[in-house]
C-alpha cells in the first residue's frame, strides 16, 4: 500500500471565504477533487482506494476582507499514482474543476522527484547552451527581430544580418510570425543561417536564429527535426499558447536536437490579477522548465508593467533551483538598455540571457551598434570598469549611455 | 493588395486606463502588435506590409472608475494574412504579449469564415451525435462517473452497469481519471461496451461511453483511433489543459471516428475574474466548438458557482449559430436533478446533453433509479404532461421529486 503522506504533488491555492467555511472546503478539494467520497464505498475497498486519496496539508489564514471573509491559503496533496507524467494530468488534477469555483488561485505547486522525473526538463540547459552557442562564461546577448509580418525573404535576411554584425549570440523571430506567405521558417533557418556564417568571418562569432516554431501540432514534431537539421539556433514556441505537453513531446524527442527557447505569449490570461488563476512563476518558471524551455523569457522588473519583486525571484528560482531538471537560463524581457547591465549582473549574475529589442534597434547608429554596445557593457562590467570608463574608449556605448543613461 | 478592412479578425478588449490615453493604447495594440512600426519602413515597402497591419475598430467607454481612469471596450482588427489556421496563431496573435500588458481581458473574437473554415469544428455536430447515439428527437442524457481513481475494472464496470441500467445515453468518465494502475482506457472501452450490449438486450438501449483520453501528445491521436476502433462512444478531452490545437488534430482526423466531449477542466484559470483573463463564452464556447467539441461541457445556471446570464447565453449561442461549423451540442453541468426537466427544456429546448452526476447518483433508489427518473421527465415534458402528474405512475420519478422538488 501506498503511504498517502510520503510524496504528494502538494498544491497551495489562495482563496477567499469566510473563515468558518474553510476546513469543509479543504476537506471537499482534497476528497471530492480525488476519490469523490467515503461514505458509499465498501470498508474492502478503503485500502486500496485510500491511496488515491488527497489530503489536506494546511489551511492559514492571510488577512481578513469585509463581511466575516477571509483570504487564506489551503494546502493539498494529491498522491503521485493519481497523476500520468503529462500536464494535462497534473493541471487538470490539481486545478481542472477547481479552477471554476470562484475565487481560487493556484499560488504554489510541490512536485516530488519521482514524478518530476517524469517530465522531460530542459535537454540542453544551462551548460548545454553555453556549449551550443560557444559562450562559456558571460551572459549571452540575444536581439530580438522588429517586426517580420509582410517583409519579403531578403528583407528579413537584412534585418538579420544588421543584427548579426553587432556580435549578439541569438536573433529571435517575432512570436507572431506566423505566416508562410513570403518566406517559410525553414528558408529563413537555411538564408540565415548563410548570412550568420558570412558574418562569422568579420566578427568572430556565428550568431544562432531562434525561429518560431508554427503549424498544426501533428506536424510539429517533424517540422522541430528538420529545422533542427537545416541549422536553427533554437526553436521559439508559445509556451502557453501551444501547452506545456506539445512542448514537452519536443524536449523529450532526440531528433529534436536544438534548444528550446520559450515564449510567454498569452501567459498574462492565466497569472493576471490575484484572486483567479494561476501565478506566474510557477507558469512561466516551473512549469516552463518542467516542459523543457532551455531558456525562459519573462516580463522583465525593468518594463512598465512587472511581474513584482516576489514573483520574479521565485520565477528565477524555479529556473536556476537544484532540481532533476537541467537549469534554463532566464530571459528577462522589456525596458533592458546598455546602461542597464551592471544592474542585470548585480540581479542575475551570468547565466542570463541579456535580451533586448528597442534596446538594440534604437541605437542611433543601427542595430549594429546596438548590439555592439552591449557586448562592450558586458566586456566592461566582466573586466572590473564602469561603463562610463568603458566608453571613453567605445563610440557605440558612449552614445548608447548617451541615450538611455545607466545606472553604473 | 489585400483590402485591410476587409475580413480581419476583430478582438475586443476590456481595459482600464486613463480615458486620454485609450487612443494612443488602441493604436499600439493595432500597429505595435502586428507590423512593430511604420516609422522605419521605406516608402516603397508601405504597401505590401500594410495588408498585415493591424486597425483599429472601435473605442468605447463603458464606465468610470477611480482617479479618471475608465472601464473601455477598445476593438481591433487583425488582417486575416497574418494567421495560418491554428489556434497557436490565433491566441499568440490576438492575446500574446497584450495579455501580459496589465489590466486588460479578450471579450470577444469575431473571425471571418474565411479564416474560420481553416478549423475543423466539430466533425460529428448535433446532427451527427444524434445519429450516432440513436436518439432522434429529445435531450440526450449523460450520467457522471462518480470517481474512478481507486478502482479495480470489475468496480468500474459495475458503476457503468448501475448508470447504464437507467437507460441513459452516456456515460462519462471522471476528468481526473489519469492512472492506468488498474485498467486502461481500451480495457474499460471494451469492457463497458461489452456491458452496455448485455443490458441493452433489456432496456433497449445502448449506453455509450465518453472515456478520458491520456497521455502524451505525441500518441493521442494513435490512443483517440484505438479507442475509436474498440467502441469508445465518446472522447472526453480536457481541453484548455491539453491546448485547442491539439483537440484540434483529433477532429480534423477522420481516422478518430468518435464523438469529442469537450471538459472545461482548467479553464476557470482563464475566465476567471473580469479584469484579465478570456470571457468563459469564448474559452468554452467558440474556441471549443471550432477545435471540434461535438459536445461542450459548461458550468450551468443551476449550481453554486455559475457564469452568469449574460455569459451563458453568449456560450449558448456561439454553440449554437449559424457558422462554418456544425453547432455542438451544449451539456450543462452541476445542479441538475430530474424536477428540473422542464426548466431545462424552456432554457435549451431540445438540443442538449441533461448532464448529472449527483443528480443520478444521489437517487434513493441508486444510480439506475436516477438515470431512469430523467427518462420519466424528459417523456413525460414531451408528451406535454407535468412531472407531478407523471410521477402518480412512476415510482422513481415520484421519489425524485420528493428528494429533490420541482419547478413544474
Amino acid at each position: 500500500m501506498i503511504e498517502p503522506n510520503a510524496q504528494m504533488v502538494i498544491a497551495t491555492y489562495r482563496v477567499v471565504d469566510h473563515q468558518k467555511a474553510l476546513e469543509k472546503r479543504a476537506e471537499g478539494i482534497a476528497i471530492g477533487l480525488t476519490i469523490g467520497s467515503w461514505t458509499e464505498l465498501p470498508q474492502t475497498r478503503h485500502q486500496q482506494v485510500s491511496a488515491h486519496c488527497g489530503q489536506v496539508q494546511g489551511i492559514r489564514v492571510v488577512e481578513e476582507v469585509a463581511d466575516g471573509r477571509v483570504v487564506a491559503e489551503i494546502s493539498v496533496g494529491y498522491p503521485q499514482a493519481n497523476f500520468n507524467g503529462t500536464f494535462a494530468a497534473l493541471l487538470t488534477t490539481v486545478f481542472g474543476k477547481l479552477s471554476m469555483d470562484g475565487e481560487i488561485r493556484l499560488v504554489r505547486l510541490q512536485i516530488p522527484d519521482e514524478l518530476a522525473r517524469q517530465y522531460p526538463g530542459p535537454k540542453f540547459g544551462v551548460s548545454g547552451c553555453r556549449s551550443r552557442y560557444g559562450v562559456v562564461e558571460r551572459p549571452l546577448i540575444m536581439s530580438i527581430f522588429k517586426a517580420c509580418v509582410g517583409l519579403t525573404l531578403p528583407e528579413l535576411v537584412s534585418q538579420f544580418e544588421e543584427q548579426a554584425l553587432g556580435g549578439v549570440d541569438l536573433v529571435k523571430d517575432d512570436e507572431i510570425f506566423f505566416t508562410e506567405a513570403y518566406a517559410t521558417p525553414e528558408s529563413r533557418v537555411v538564408a540565415y543561417r548563410e548570412a550568420a556564417r558570412a558574418i562569422a568571418e568579420r566578427t568572430g562569432r556565428e550568431t544562432a536564429y531562434a525561429v518560431n516554431l508554427t503549424g498544426p501540432v501533428h506536424q510539429l514534431r517533424e517540422r522541430a527535426r528538420r529545422l533542427s537539421e537545416l541549422g536553427a539556433g533554437a526553436l521559439l514556441v508559445n509556451i502557453v499558447a501551444y501547452g506545456y505537453d506539445v512542448v514537452a513531446d519536443l524536449a523529450a524527442d532526440e531528433d529534436v536536437n536544438v534548444p528550446i527557447l520559450a515564449h510567454p505569449a498569452v501567459s498574462g490570461a492565466l497569472y493576471g490579477g490575484n484572486t483567479y488563476g494561476v501565478e506566474a512563476d510557477i507558469v512561466l518558471g516551473q512549469l516552463a522548465r518542467m516542459a523543457g524551455a532551455d531558456m525562459a523569457i519573462f516580463p522583465s522588473m525593468y518594463g512598465s508593467v512587472t511581474l513584482g519583486q516576489t514573483a520574479t525571484e521565485r520565477l528565477i528560482a524555479h529556473l536556476r533551483s537544484d532540481t532533476v531538471h537541467k537549469p534554463s537560463l532566464p530571459a528577462p524581457s522589456a525596458g533592458i538598455y546598455p546602461g542597464l547591465v551592471p544592474q542585470l549582473y548585480a540581479d542575475f549574475g551570468n547565466d542570463l540571457i541579456v535580451n533586448a529589442g528597442g534596446g538594440i534597434h534604437g541605437h542611433p547608429q543601427g542595430p549594429a551598434a546596438g548590439g555592439q554596445a552591449f557586448v562592450e557593457a558586458i566586456r566592461a562590467v566582466r573586466s572590473g570598469s564602469t561603463l562610463s570608463e568603458a566608453a571613453k574608449h567605445s563610440e557605440v556605448l558612449r552614445i548608447a549611455l548617451q541615450k538611455w543613461g545607466t545606472r553604473d
